[in-house]
């Protein structure tokens, strides 16, 4: 069953009917909604599985694990969010463009742009530049790769110890003052969980050498909006490039619009791309019917 | 012989007295100009011959060999450009950012921040977007290679043939055309020569697909400003990030100052490092001295 908006559910019909022709697959609603065992959703609703009482799985087109735990359904069912080669790519072209952005920084030469004042500064080479990463998943480790062949300084962190070769990771609270300490750009691919929310605030912030500057990925509500702006304001910090805020849209009379330290785009950085997107939930679903774990798999306990 | 300016000179001088303390080093002028045998300079003056009459070779600290060539000093003496790591990676760095932003839709995200406006358009993957490199020299290729990991069909163009693995390489004015027309990003890394002059013009623009965008990294008078501005506001191309104008400083009163679809920055793309490019220009009088062609000598036939 698949409670897609329908131009996306279109995408996934033709492709389930290409790759899968043998899933039944439905739109919007179902027949017979005992016989739904797999849902393909966005946010799902908690009342699904009062009405789908025999379904296995739960499929997200999002990479966040957040709103399928706050869903807060039944154990038993597979809550299952997106990975897939698109959304990866996406994300790494968006978080590439947005470090290099800063390491050259492109904010500053667009507010003199937009004063039409000639100003150059000179360059500082990236081997100069030390970038940190937050959050070591799929996408982080993917970025963390993408960013090599510039020569930056990397260092990683994530929640629990982490191994990548030739960039030094950090773990835990402590690791995540000494990575923001080293890193001129911060770069945030964390996942949503009541330990991130609010994670990039003035105690982050402040650990940042001067001049630091923050690329924010991860979900709205860990970025505290205030605290960029204050540092912002004062100097401490440089500049940000934001795709997510809280809450989305932005509230048109929110300061951070037109703060000329920010780069603000409308959480565009990664999206689900349907043929993909649908293929990959056709690969797991063909695992949870084998008995195999599928590929995103939310530990409801961590939270991603 | 030095004659750069102040700051840099000091750079030079302590890189050579810490590696190449046999060569007597002079800043802006020497005692006696006849033993005068190398000259380091960035824009040499076509006096310069005439006072200092035993000059091998002459040295610019600038990429583009056009202001050697235009000073039009004799034959006899070495012309020789700046090719160093630092200037290299710095335009690497800067043309993966302007084709990252331009294939993200940077501008249009910069043109609705300032409106306050939150206009989320779906990103395509770089796999969809075709990027056409015009020169293949050392930076056209650094950047080739830069760009390759994030999955874009490249092509490259320069005036005669070459070969790059995987890159469908053109040449000469057909070549330039059928390049124009298979790009959606068009990112200009070529030597200024008669033949590059406005070569980025309203016949080029044309060739290319509606929707293109065009990366100018190369030399100013290369483009058209008036004709790409035309091209812009027909609809025709989207978007431009230009390094590059002439003249330098670009007037208060330009269009290309204030253009939505522009993101112009004052000439920084890539400027030498004083530290390596005082000990490329070492190296190089080492070759000259050994009778070896220094790396970066100009051909004043070529242009470049």
């Amino acid at each position: 069953l698949c409670l897609l908006d329908p131009s996306r559910a279109e995408v996934f019909a033709s492709t389930f009917g290409r790759l899968a022709p043998d899933l039944p697959f439905r739109c919007f609603r179902s027949e017979d909604p005992a016989r739904v065992r797999y849902i393909i959703t966005r946010v799902p609703a908690p009342a699904l599985a009062q009405l789908y009482t025999n379904v296995d799985a739960i499929f997200s087109v999002m990479a966040g694990a957040d709103a399928l735990i706050n869903a807060e359904l039944p154990q038993r069912i597979a809550l299952v969010r997106m990975v897939e080669p698109g959304l990866i790519g996406m994300m790494r072209d968006y978080a590439v463009m947005a470090t290099l952005a800063l390491h050259r920084e492109l904010p500053h030469f667009l507010a003199r742009q937009r004063e039409r004042c000639w100003a150059p500064i000179s360059p500082v080479p990236a081997s100069e530049r030390r970038v940190g990463v937050l959050g070591l998943g799929v996408l982080g480790t993917t970025v963390i790769d993408a960013l090599r062949p510039f020569g930056f300084q990397l260092a990683g962190w994530s929640r629990s110890k982490k191994d990548i070769i030739n960039v030094p990771c950090y773990e835990g609270a402590d690791g995540l003052r000494v990575v923001a300490a080293r890193s001129d750009i911060l770069v945030c691919l964390l996942p949503l969980t009541p330990e991130t929310h609010r994670i990039l605030g003035a105690d982050l912030f402040r650990c940042m050498p001067p001049g630091g500057r923050l690329v924010q990925v991860g979900r709205g509500p860990q970025l505290d909006e205030c605290a960029l702006l204050a540092a912002l304001d004062s100097g401490h910090l440089r500049a940000a490039v934001i795709d997510v805020v809280e809450p989305e849209p932005l509230p048109r009379e929110h300061p951070l619009w037109l703060h000329p330290g920010v780069i603000l785009t409308p959480h565009i950085a990664s999206q689900t791309r349907g043929e993909t997107a649908a293929a990959a939930v056709i690969d797991n679903i063909r695992r949870v019917q084998s008995n195999v774990a599928p590929i995103g798999l939310v530990d409801r306990q961590c939270g991603y």
